[in-house]
């Protein structure tokens, strides 16, 4: 095998199965709220943690009838959301378990009765405090593993996810299918390091249920942890704007999803190939995924597609010799 | 009074009155779609006609219990919307009326049996073909006040707008106050686009009703008219990583707007005060609002908003003498 910096394939494996052993408590959170019963769902959280969730938005859009919502918690604080009251489930993650907004939200959330199901990375946190119902993960990862688990089990419930045992069950091989992308992909993810971390403007683009993990790479990971200056564009909306930016040399990153949108990214794909030298492509149709069936790729490319911009972000920091944990503001000043 | 470039008042003034020459036929549009009954309503559009709606999503959240949704349509197209349906009314915009992804989404709306009302700028196209109303304003600027009068007497008649005449009637000084504002703001423009026409890029920062504001001029404007590169990010959210890029020399441009969200806004104010010498802020609160009330102060920030911005394009244009009609791709290239 090759050597790839940052990357221990036991330790991903380990970590990914101590979120799988949580299955069954995980699945009794989705029980309990249906036996409860509920009339929407709201994805509430800020930065990476509410990218993070995003994707699980479109997906009972996709497979459902619920009303579901979305929004950033420093915006719910100063605007609300009409329709999130008593009766609403809402969903919070944080990595702290303390982010300020998001505990805000959670606050006020709790005061107008609205159940609080939380996905945080710190035990004894006060979202875990405040919660209805937590899934502490710890060093586990990925965490969108217990959202799959959560939503995907809360969807069968309803009658929405016949095949959901066998999504669950297939989920097993989820850690060993994220490992074996890394190693797959890390030869391209380290030539993209040394070619592009000098580059003055990165354009990157993705759709659907990949923009969230498009948008925040570029801004938590490229822009936060290595002073990459970036623009984030959906595919739809490249075509209304920021095209007009494109020549030689200017560098433009492509996420390729297998969800509903696939087809706005290849023509973004098409366009980019004739207009620009610097283009990359990601497409997690090019990867394997061992033990899992094909009619589930869709749902989960945004974790695979993590899995595949982990390994510039692990490249690009060797590269760069910029740790990834160094920050000049965020935690650092209060502002 | 100073020379000012692309800029003729009595011909914006003329433009404004002849939108709201039209009131009592756009009101009566409002007074049959709540006759008939709706049971929820949805924005969609593309690029910067959806920008321009967006901030009616934030007004009747804010403002109401009606349950309200937008989306791109091209996103709309690939994954659909499961609360859009029969008893929907879409509004939709554009400007040539017949944007490809716009008159798409018409197409599969009218097919579920949703009402189209549409805004468009040319008369006899496909979208007002297909639309059951329509609002075609021609030469008439801008555009926001057909929503405005739309929306609000739709909230209006639904017991959600008590103020609404008065709001109605005091919007016949928008013209005016818009006139206003491009003078009052012009000098600054110009010293803007003198300063930094040339920063290789440009963070533009904005929140709630003004993030679409901010959103569709850094993309629509600097990006597809001027080739000049950006990344724009909500107030909330640049705490959350893009302000790792701010130092000393990061050309940075704030939009406040006076609407909810205003102190997520002031907070990067402060913060970008201190970390960058190439600041600007435009604040809708620096300008008077001569015959509106203070009340209606918030939800007309974008349409102030966008006055002001485009003082800054009007002179950019002059200092680049890049004109804001040239596309390199759009409409030039088919992809």
């Amino acid at each position: 095998m090759k050597e790839m910096v940052n990357f221990d394939e036991q330790n991903f494996l380990k970590i990914g199965a101590s979120i799988y052993e949580k299955r069954s408590m995980i699945e009794h959170i989705a029980e309990v709220i249906c036996k409860e019963d509920f009339t929407n769902l709201f994805f509430t959280s800020s930065g990476g943690s509410q990218a993070m969730m995003d994707p699980f938005w479109d997906m009972v859009n996709e497979m459902s009838d619920i009303p579901v919502y979305r929004m950033i918690s420093a915006e719910y604080l100063a605007c609300g959301h009409n329709q999130v009251k008593e009766g609403t489930v809402a969903f919070l993650a944080s990595k702290s378990g303390d982010t300020k907004e998001t505990m805000a939200a959670a606050k006020v959330l709790k005061e107008k009765g609205v159940r609080l199901v939380s996905v945080i990375g710190k035990s004894d946190s006060p979202l875990e405090k405040i919660s209805d119902y937590s899934v502490v993960y710890g060093d586990g990862r990925p965490q969108e593993l217990i959202l799959y688990l959560l939503i995907g089990k809360l969807l069968h419930i309803e009658g929405y996810f016949d095949a959901y045992p066998q999504f669950a069950d297939e989920l097993k091989h989820l850690p060993q299918v994220l490992c074996d992308v890394r190693i797959a992909v890390d030869e391209k993810a380290k030539q993209y390091a040394q070619d592009y971390h000098k580059e003055p403007y990165n354009i990157w683009i993705g759709s659907g249920n990949c923009w969230p993990v498009c948008y925040a790479f570029a801004m938590c990971v490229l822009e936060e942890s290595q002073w990459i200056r970036t623009k984030s564009v959906s595919s739809p909306e490249f075509f209304h704007g920021t095209l007009e930016l494109v020549e030689k040399g200017v560098c433009c990153t492509l996420v390729v999803t297998e969800g509903k949108t696939r087809e706005l990214d290849l023509r973004v794909k098409r366009f980019l190939e004739t207009h620009t030298d610097k283009f990359t492509c990601f497409d997690t149709a090019d990867y394997p995924f061992a033990g899992i069936s094909d009619a589930f790729r869709g749902i989960l490319s945004p974790v695979v597609m993590n899995a595949i911009l982990q390994r510039i972000s692990k490249n690009m920091e060797a590269v760069t010799e910029h740790s990834l944990d160094i920050r000049r503001y965020y935690r650092v000043e209060s502002y």
